[in-house]
């Protein structure tokens, strides 16, 4: 086999496991370290051999389930719907989510323009109650707004309540969203934000581990939430009772050594009680973006530049250096203005833009962008901005 | 001299002394511990041999002070309404005041029948904005009745807003409060409290540093809080605006090592800003009574019991033995049942009853109050109840 077939073997097979293991099983993630992709999909297509520590149960539905799954229908599925598949070691893969272990999903279903690698490095979850008051959706969407208008990334679920106002917020100010869900990415959910969703995968990012079609359970809600925070730098909760899936994110932020911030609200509000427990355990308060950004903005923004490059610019993509050269070198440029002078869409300048954040080539001021320092320094010296 | 004319000098040069010296006047402090106070009031008096670090005109001015004071009616004033003089080494003093050092008020005026010393050993301050919002009041009033319900003494500032609502709070749940003023404790202000201040007198304990007659100011205002803060265990904020005076407190409680708490509110309430301000420096996030006792409640209550007796119940003033006296051994009972078997009033009951809880023989129970298992137990050895 040449490398790329057995690239695409590994793949499929990766596409296969997916319909068959569910997300976050350690035991599936075990196998395929173990044993490796290849042999773990053809012990399951044969059905003989059971994997360790199987039941025999298990194992029989198991087999079940693969020879159900048919993964060159799922990739053709979902390419319809504008997805591909990112898996470990591959060019997109964000190579955070490895901090997961043997829990770190098979692969991952993407909708839209950007690099989800790129986008994760500077990306923030903003997470909390469907059922919120209007103060949750107010500090949501205020937040994600202030977070995007400072070039970092807004990752959240897609739900009702938080997550809508945060992807929202994100939206209003021309920034970057990420929805990670609990179910197939061409299968939206819930159905009353088809429209959100559909408008995140055109602007932004729709991540699942989930195959195309597939439905979102209890379980699947909790085990997406740790996606979330492994992705993300940190984690903002903003309303949450006592024992929601939002605590539950922030908790597995903070076994990942990933931030966890909670925004206080008033102590009369049960929809409060869960933040105000996770800031007395330790989270940090914060009431605004700026504060959020002081916590987890890398301490290397503040470092001296580092001597050697770590991107060249002659490395980057050709879309993405005709976004950087489409910049004016002395001042803060619009998004539609950038757009005019690749030419490109705004959606597709905005990816870029985000993405070029994340290597240091460019920031966000308020409403525009404008090259670091360091990225005019490269101008002359052909070098990335470090 | 008589040692108790030596005392009767020193009381009367602290009542001079309190009309010459600014509260928290450390040069003051710092005097009267090097010369003592008939050294002080003597040279104030005669006006000459100026005391060390002082300038001619401030010199001048002092003196000018301290030949218009006229201590014995001071006290003869005080004394009509209702008010004694307490001095560091007396039998009321609580000594935790001593944590000021030179700033250490050089004597208390003291409105109300219960002991400042014991009242104090129990005590929270419950402080915050003057022009607070409802929720303010709705959370400081709830705070305070569920501390005075759990048999803590509520301290503040008698002011407008936050501070009126603890004291309300204490006083609705039949509990303890204590006013500490920045005024002479004759002269209640604000004046749209005089009826709430007054009750507070009868039901509890106005104090101050100030004698009879004086207003207060600005810088009065600010040194007052030193006194709220090192009288108590812990000072919490209700509500509070970057910059307010009850921020001052709550850092000078922490920098005398007592506990300094906030409660939350809405991120877009300026009202609440100060206190998130806080908790981001470190205070203790609480919401609730609950969680200010967990914080402040003397360990010594979970330890095992001391083997000796602490106060022996023969020690104690017999109004105090009579109110121990009247409690049922085997069950709660409520202040007028109490107050019924000494027979006392109310106000006196409840006086006592928290001195008690002071030291240990009593504790509150919802509405009513019950023996310790250790005041149970010390009926038999006619020891305390350590």
């Amino acid at each position: 086999m040449t490398p790329s077939e057995d690239s695409a073997d590994e793949l499929l097979g990766r596409v296969l496991l997916c319909r068959v293991i569910e997300p976050g099983d350690e035991a599936g993630g075990r196998w395929v370290r173990e044993f490796g992709v290849g042999e773990v999909v053809r012990r399951l297509r044969e059905g003989v051999s059971a994997l360790p520590g199987v039941s025999e149960g298990r194992w029989a539905g198991l087999v079940a389930r693969a020879r159900r799954a048919r993964p060159e229908r799922d990739l053709a599925v979902a390419g319809e719907a504008g997805a591909r598949f990112v898996v470990p070691g591959g060019a997109e893969w964000p190579g955070q989510l490895d901090d997961l272990g043997d829990a770190r999903p098979i692969g991952l279903w993407v909708r839209g323009r950007p690099s989800l690698r790129m986008w994760a490095l500077r990306s923030v979850a903003v997470v909390g109650a469907r059922a919120c008051t209007e103060y949750g959706t107010h500090v949501a969407a205020t937040l994600a707004g202030g977070l995007a208008e400072r070039g970092w990334v807004v990752v959240s679920g897609g739900a009702y309540g938080i997550d809508g106002a945060a992807h929202r917020g994100a939206l209003a100010a021309r920034g970057a969203t990420v929805a990670v869900l609990a179910c197939g990415v061409d299968r939206p959910y819930p159905r009353g934000h088809a429209a959100l969703i559909s408008r995140i995968a055109d602007q932004g990012l729709v991540v699942g581990e989930l195959p195309p079609g597939d439905h979102p359970t209890p379980s699947r809600f909790i085990l997406r939430n740790r996606v979330i925070a492994a992705l993300t730098r940190g984690t903002v909760v903003v309303e949450a009772a006592c024992r929601s899936g939002s605590l539950a994110t922030a908790r597995a932020a903070e076994r990942l050594g990933r931030f966890t911030m909670g925004v206080p609200g008033p102590v009369t509000s049960a929809l409060s009680a869960g933040v105000h427990e996770l800031l007395r355990a330790g989270a940090a308060l914060v009431t605004d973006a700026a504060e959020v950004v002081e916590l987890v903005g890398d301490m290397g923004d503040l470092a001296p530049p580092r001597r050697g490059p770590v991107l060249p610019r002659d490395l980057l993509e050709p879309a993405s250096r005709a976004v950087l050269a489409a910049l004016p070198g002395n001042r803060a440029a619009t998004v539609e203005e950038i757009a005019l002078g690749v030419p490109t869409t705004r959606d597709e300048a905005i990816a870029k833009l985000y993405e070029l954040r994340a290597l240091g080539y460019v920031e966000r001021h308020g409403d525009g962008w404008k090259l670091t320092r360091q990225a005019m320094m490269s101008v002359r010296t052909g070098h990335g901005p470090c």
